[in-house]
């Protein structure tokens, strides 16, 4: 596996001291992340798919309401096999949120800038859909690290809604799997 | 540019001499064929992108009526720069078409059937949404082929829409440009 353009994306990067806000998600080629009954049975499990490398990356994770109250159920379940990343939880309704995690219900922007310029890692934005299109809208993703899965699903929940402006984007990496996964980088904003 | 898998295309073709439905568009990475005031500007046209080589291909278009009304319109405007297709007009209200092209008014699947039976190349579903989600959820498409564009439009017409069950896709080739287009092909159905 080849990485593509790698050597561009020194360049690309607005400030390379700063942490980066990645969106990276696992897709069906007509763009749900979900199916039509909230199912992921369509995700593909049977290889790494570069994930490991990617946690390597982030050492926080950003999170809606909904996602963090998901992630919650699961994590009384099972032991979901995510490495331990520092969670914010973005929320105007709740009051308190788990030990460890961080919530946060002040201006998203402020908020979101401030702990992009704190020593650390990369930040995972994890969901959900509310919090992915305010932070596009908002301007504060800096790329997006896409799984597109060899399926149409015909329904779902779907990544990308309610954008309210054109968002160019510049590929900085493919990655093509023997599964036909196809993984797509990209920076916002064009070079 | 290097075509992976090409070596696998021979044995995912169900009856190799029969011709292909090639469904060949520009989207955007979220989905859209046209943006939300039915834009193209989006559609980069700097290189061939391939398309000289898929031009080989075909021989012949299928055109849902709204598409053939608005290619009737530019036609008189300008040329295209299209090569010569034969073209299949499917529209249940239109009484006749312009000399030359084919109205198909009949059961699609009978119809599509027998002009794939046919000899000649492949053949260009050239859109619009209804037909192609009809062919879709009929099982009558052969091959995807979609020029992914580095842009998120926010809205505008979706390729894929009203698809009734999961469509299973196996990606045959992948190309990736210096301008961040990504060509992916698939058959639909699993090896």
């Amino acid at each position: 596996m080849k990485a593509t353009y790698d050597k561009e994306l020194c360049s690309i990067l607005k400030d390379p001291t700063m942490r980066k806000v990645i969106l990276g998600v696992a897709i069906s080629l007509d763009g749900f992340i979900e199916g039509p009954d909230g199912e992921y049975d369509w995700c593909f499990n049977d290889q790494d798919y570069g994930l490991s490398g990617f946690f390597k990356r982030v050492d926080t994770m950003f999170l809606g309401r909904k996602t963090y109250e998901m992630t919650l159920a699961m994590n009384e379940s099972s032991n979901s096999g995510f490495p331990k990343l520092k969670e914010y939880i973005f929320s105007s309704t709740l009051e308190k949120v788990k030990e460890g995690a961080t919530l946060i219900k002040g201006d998203i922007t402020t908020e979101v800038e401030k702990i992009k310029k704190e020593k650390g890692k990369d930040i995972w934005l994890f969901g959900g859909a509310g919090l992915t299109t305010s932070l596009l809208n908002l301007g504060l993703v800096d790329e997006l690290s896409l799984a597109v899965h060899p399926v149409l699903l015909g329904g779902g929940k779907p990544l990308f809604s309610n954008i309210i402006n054109r968002i160019h984007l510049t590929l900085v990496d493919t990655k093509t799997f023997s599964t036909g996964l196809v993984s797509l980088t990209y920076t916002l904003g064009q070079t």
